[in-house]
């Protein structure tokens, strides 16, 4: 398991992650202040593939340069305000999502033995004793 | 601007995509180990959307409760093993990815400036004095 290449690779994802939230910002900051670019950034959002945040920014530069160093600026500051509180939130996430998947998977299995049970009774696990062969 | 919203999706998207990651690193494993299995995770994995970390997790714990375990303490793992290291390396990486591409844009413009002012001596600005007036 190389983790330096996972750490990397995930670093990655998570600046274009943070650029398309930037994008979604000033996208909603124009609605209020200039309806007609919002529009227009709206629709060059669709038009260029955000899943690579680089090469949308280097896109946009060459489009418009004003938008595209205001969704830079943004990115920078998401950077430095969310990023400090995520490997907290993401372990304790997984943590207890994996518990409770864990849980629902129990319940779900112990339900379909406890259905099993009780519509083929002789295919269950005996949990009670069999009284009748006491009192025989 | 709800920097908390950004903060929670931001995290929920870098759940899914450590799943994502784990299921690379079991299905690299099983490829050792257990070729036939590891073709069947692959099959399950592009079946299934991997988008969803947690929808992903749940549908595989249905099919082979194993290897949704096995995935579930591989991503746990990740989790504390890679986001540590995440502010610092998007922080950085961001900060470095804006100056490259301020960079490669005033190189672009003062390119262009410079492609204008040789074909269109006209338009250009003058950087130099016309020294012919000087002359006469």
């Amino acid at each position: 398991m190389d983790l330096k290449q996972v750490a990397k690779d995930t670093a990655k994802v998570l600046a274009s992650y943070l650029t398309y939230q930037s994008v979604r910002i000033v996208v909603a900051q124009l609605s209020e202040t200039n309806p007609a670019q919002a529009i227009w950034l709206n629709d060059f959002s669709t038009k260029n593939k955000i899943q690579d945040g680089e090469a949308y920014i280097d896109e946009l530069l060459r489009e418009n340069q004003d938008l595209g160093f205001r969704i830079m600026t943004v990115r920078e500051y998401l950077a430095h305000d969310v990023t400090e509180f995520l490997p907290e939130m993401v372990c304790t996430g997984i943590q207890q999502a994996n518990m409770e998947h864990r849980r629902q998977h129990l319940e779900r299995i112990t339900q379909l033995n406890w259905s099993v049970s009780t519509s083929h009774p002789e295919a269950s696990i005996d949990s009670e004793p069999n009284l009748d062969n006491l009192s025989s």
